[in-house]
């Protein structure tokens, strides 16, 4: 299967399986159910599901298997993204190409939304899954867990909120990033690779590869976000610039963020060579993610 | 020991707990974690735990395992207060006798505290529990999830919402009260009892048992914010009738309301009969709930 035809159908089966997660849009509070699948379905690239799928598939892990983690993970991205976009936060009234949903909905709902997919994702993967061990399930909701909170991406969350407006140094910016969008990343990686009972040692490789990956995926933002349209983006373009957030593109400039984002995909790809072949889809996700951009 | 001796006991170990839950004050981000010990520690009654703790000593659970259950339901309650009284939710400036933690600290860090501290509820539930087999723990992590999520406290929030300014019935108003407050009220109970391994026939009974004070804490809610002072409450009083909420006094008078928080206690009361003595903290915490108002 090539890699285009792969990545489609993990993120059909993701889709499904998100569907298959949410509460029905007619089951009571029926407008807050409604909020939530408008917050998740139908728009995002699912680059975390496709991490975990990709991770799993070293280890010959079924699908079936990763189907819980992967959209566990993915119920928290969608959660950051419906609080990040509040007026408190970003004031963004666009995601995905789409109203956001609380200019879609209402601010309480929105709230609530957020609320609740982080207890859809808990909720999600503290289902009994066949196939994996109970111990190994506790130790996969205690990863989930520190990914997502203060120490993890709720708390980049925090820091990138102190940042606006501040000269940060590149160290600086590097260390939100690995807390506001690389630790739910790595949880991606490692919660596919749980699913394949991985040793130490492979989850020490994956874990380095997961850093790359994370701030590769935010260089590509960052970049993205300075030379989009805001249609190509289906968000607001240029925002970081006009809210005068820091930036890679801000700091290093475009030429030097291209330059870091190419170093970044080849230790990447680097740390997935003790896996051979069969880290094949992580590999060319790591392509993937660069090639949105150049 | 008394019942107030042992009350006292259980509140200083859950302060404990919760205390070393918590991410210290200076560990980064500060700002975040000092807001969140703001918003958690020094106060509030902590009916949960000490529900969790006495349904757990009808099966001579040793209280250090029963800590982790017992401070997890008292983050998601945290959280859920946090964001209750933000502007777009019930706008409420007071909490506990404090600023509440948007007023203390800003918006945007009481969003980012509520979504933290339900995290910290499910990663100190996910915390490896010495004398809990793991598949016991998975399903208490589940347990947790469903009550908190959108068919449970966010779903009874949503509820809410929608019926500010509504004639409700006093069944419709019963149907929020289980999902707001009583879902976790009984996870509390429940989570106490699965950590004593109790059969389905106990649960069934402790089930029973949760419902009834879950409405009991509700109807004395509603006694006591029409007829308490702010400063007795800690919170704004009298804020119900000045939103317009539906609440039982408003639509059963206060007498009445009074005569059915009597028929709960003793509901509450026959329920724990099968379970004799060992069920004395939980009958003392029915009487304890009814005696805040008369």
């Amino acid at each position: 299967m090539d890699f285009l035809t792969w990545m489609d159908t993990i993120q059909q089966r993701t889709e499904s399986a998100l569907e298959a997660a949410l509460p029905a849009p007619d089951l009571a509070p029926a407008r807050l159910h409604d909020a939530m699948r408008y917050a998740v379905l139908g728009g995002g690239k699912r680059v975390r599901p496709l991490l975990c799928h990709a991770a799993g598939a070293i280890f010959d892990v079924d699908s079936k298997v990763l189907d819980a983690p992967a959209i566990a993970v993915e119920l928290i991205h969608a959660y950051s993204l419906v609080h990040d976009d509040l007026p408190c936060m970003d004031d963004d009234d666009l995601r995905r190409g789409k109203p956001s949903c609380h200019v879609q909905f209402d601010e309480a709902t929105a709230l609530l939304v957020g609320d609740a997919l982080q207890t859809l994702a808990f909720q999600t993967l503290s289902t009994r899954l066949a196939g994996i061990a109970a111990a190994r399930q506790v130790d996969m909701l205690h990863l989930l867990a520190l990914a997502s909170g203060s120490r993890g991406m709720a708390g980049g969350q925090a820091i990138d909120l102190a940042a606006v407006g501040q000269q940060l140094t590149i160290g600086e910016l590097e260390y939100m990033h690995i807390h506001k969008t690389g630790a739910l990343i790595r949880a991606a990686v490692l919660l596919g690779a749980h699913c394949g009972e991985a040793a130490p040692d492979a989850l020490e490789h994956l874990r380095h590869f997961a850093n790359r990956i994370g701030l590769l995926f935010q260089v590509v933002d960052d970049i993205l976000d300075a030379e989009a349209s805001t249609a190509t983006l289906g968000k607001t373009a240029g925002k970081d610039a006009a809210q005068n957030k820091p930036t890679y593109v801000n700091i290093l400039g475009a030429r030097e963020a291209k330059t870091m984002a190419s170093k970044l995909r080849q230790d990447a790809h680097d740390a997935l060579a003790p896996f051979g072949d069969s880290a094949r889809r992580l590999h060319e996700l790591a392509d993937f993610i660069v090639e949105r951009t150049f």
